[in-house]
């Protein structure tokens, strides 16, 4: 076996064995696979695609590249959930809280943000003195008294996928169904849980642009999660406007504690979905009769508290945490109605006020984004203000900034 | 202009501007773009391919990053040739003694071989003290009053293709036309003669595998060469058997000589051919009367002491080349008739006997080879020697050596 032919098999479009893609994906992390050639052969996979067989053969290589976690001496189902990335996508603070408050124990793993995508992992650090890189002993405790723990990706977890995933980010190799659907599962299936449900985002300002794709990518998830005897289930949502309105990491953690304490918008719809059909899974009852525990566990404080509970555990000083940032506003110039938010040029306007970084050399600012104080389907007057930015920097708006607000 | 956004353009098969090519190739070149983003470029465009505009592009770019050569000083019209490169390959050693004993002037850069296609430079060196790096001022000497120089590539001319070169041969990206035609044309274009003749070698021995994409070679080929005021001409050949009954450096040198002095094999045929073509054209008569002048100068030995006066002019000593091996058979297994001799298979037995190399830590035993002894055609007898073998090598010889010759 040698890389050259394995490259230029698939450059044919031909389906690689799992031995080729072994020899390949094991050589590169290993460093006897050069970077240019594991990056050539990403693009003949990027642009002639791979088999379910091949997608769920790379999984088993990744998985098989780091440790396996094993959370059976919970003695309970674990649930997990992971969103395939969006803007203002902060579900997981909401979920988690509402579950662990209904007695369904969730085992989270997350990552940090890259380019105009947010990361659940930055939202947590920017609470003061929250803690994110646990020990597994800790990881296990804090799942079994507070129900609801959230750790970064560390090193012995699909260490491969994190190797890949870097050269992916930097050779324009990221769009590609089998490569992020083996990405994803392989950490989803390291790390543990029982019932593992994937929130697939679709739109412009997601990693998946068509609901073809997502399609997809929600059939071979699945069936990836029979091999290992996982419970998968997905929900394709829409990421063409964003999922709420707060973008940035401390004002979306703001806005999860409002929902949290009972605030109706969009993340709580998306969030109770979620969450139903996790705890419904858990529990072996009816989707409606989650509903109904999830209600009530708003209602009664009882998630938000779990919340509260949740970043203590984790050291965080969540009073502590405030937004110290320059405030500008966006302005409608004409009257009208606000027929759309764009989510990816929202996301980009974040990562010009300091919301998120493109390289390791930037740091982000959690102070920094932006307050949608309008909705999709609203009256606007010209003059009236469309959204507030929070940010630290020196910055002018320009046209392309302002036509994140598409107004007829 | 950033690289990524250039990668993921040609990954969705679109068509990349002057601009984006120059951005992404002299990044290249100077560095600042790494390896893996160019071989993942390189792989989009094997697979997605380029445009014509793209490659005369992306050929101007080549030649724009050296020097190029100016023969004009000599006052008289410059030919060269090129073969795309296959398995006992000899012409470019017949060819220029030929047409420089008929006052044509020959100007040839030749490359080294790699893998199992052989390289002019590696057969030249391996005449004792042969002389294939000259200065541009020896160079324009030899050609002045030799009339055939042959020199390697130096790093002046067309220094960005070598560096595009070594990593499409490491990356698997090297099966790719516009890739092929930019890399032959720029450095055609570069060395300077006013009419270039290009063999383009078809078959399973070949770099290039069918008579379509060799079509659409020659016509790009053609298309360059008016771009840059020169007359392009074309032939396409057979590379499903080997060209000549000698395979290895040394063994090949000895059958040029062969040829120049009168042996009537398939090498003279093509030989032949190709030195009608460039005198007909340089001399400005029919190719019947270019034929003419070809098969005096062989019956005359003008050829064969124009290769003699070369090879001294660069300091080679002919007459100590001695082919140095232990000799072995191939005897055929059955009775039958000799449908086809495998070019690739007897390429590939080649390198494992020494006449080649497949990577720089290695070195060309310039003795080993093989010998054809019988044709296309031939009957065969149980037991006749179909091939001697010339190595210093301990080898084995496998089923699939001996597959080379289909006998039925």
């Amino acid at each position: 076996m040698n890389i050259l032919s394995i490259i230029e098999k698939k450059a044919l479009g031909k389906e690689l064995s799992y031995e080729e893609l072994e020899y390949a994906f094991n050589g590169f992390y290993k460093e006897d696979i050069e970077d240019y050639q594991m990056s050539s052969l990403l693009m003949a996979i990027v642009i002639n695609g791979m088999t379910l067989e091949e997608t769920i053969n790379l999984t088993d290589i990744f998985i098989k590249s780091g440790k396996v976690y094993d959370l059976s001496s919970i003695g309970e189902v674990i649930v997990d959930k992971h969103s395939t990335g969006g803007i203002g996508d902060t579900t997981t603070l909401v979920v988690g809280p509402i579950v662990a408050s209904c007695g369904v124990k969730m085992a989270k793993i997350s990552g940090k943000g890259l380019g105009i995508t947010g990361g659940t992992i930055d939202k947590l650090e920017s609470i003061p003195k929250f803690n994110v890189y646990l020990t597994k002993r800790q990881f296990l405790e804090n799942l079994k008294t507070v129900g609801f723990v959230d750790s970064s990706q560390t090193l012995d977890l699909v260490p491969l996928d994190k190797k890949v995933y870097n050269l992916r980010n930097n050779s324009g190799t990221t769009s590609s169904i089998p490569l992020i659907v083996s990405s994803i599962m392989s950490k989803k299936i390291a790390s543990g849980a029982d019932i593992i449900l994937i929130d697939i985002k679709v739109g412009n300002g997601a990693l998946v642009k068509t609901k073809k794709d997502a399609n997809l990518m929600s059939e071979w998830m699945k069936e990836i999660g029979k091999r290992y005897n996982k419970k998968v289930v997905t929900i394709i949502s829409d990421m063409n406007k964003p999922l709420s309105n707060c973008i940035g990491n401390r004002l979306e953690v703001e806005e999860a504690m409002r929902v949290l304490k009972g605030e109706k918008c969009e993340l709580f719809v998306t969030s109770l979905e979620i969450a139903s059909i996790l705890i419904s899974l858990a529990k072996n009852i009816t989707k409606e009769e989650a509903t109904k525990e999830v209600i009530e566990a708003i209602d009664s404080k009882k998630a938000y508290k779990k919340f509260l509970e949740f970043v203590r555990a984790q050291n965080g000083e969540i009073s502590k945490m405030k937004i110290k940032a320059n405030v500008k506003y966006i302005r409608s110039e004409e009257d009208g109605i606000l027929v759309g938010i764009n989510a990816k040029k929202i996301g980009e306007l974040a990562l010009k006020l300091g919301a998120g970084k493109t390289n390791d050399r930037e740091k982000i600012d959690y102070s920094a984004g932006i307050k949608l104080l309008k909705n999709v389907g609203d009256k606007i007057n010209k003059n009236d203000i469309l959204a507030t930015l929070y940010t630290n920097k020196t910055i002018k708006l320009s046209n392309d900034d302002i036509s994140c607000f598409e107004i007829e």
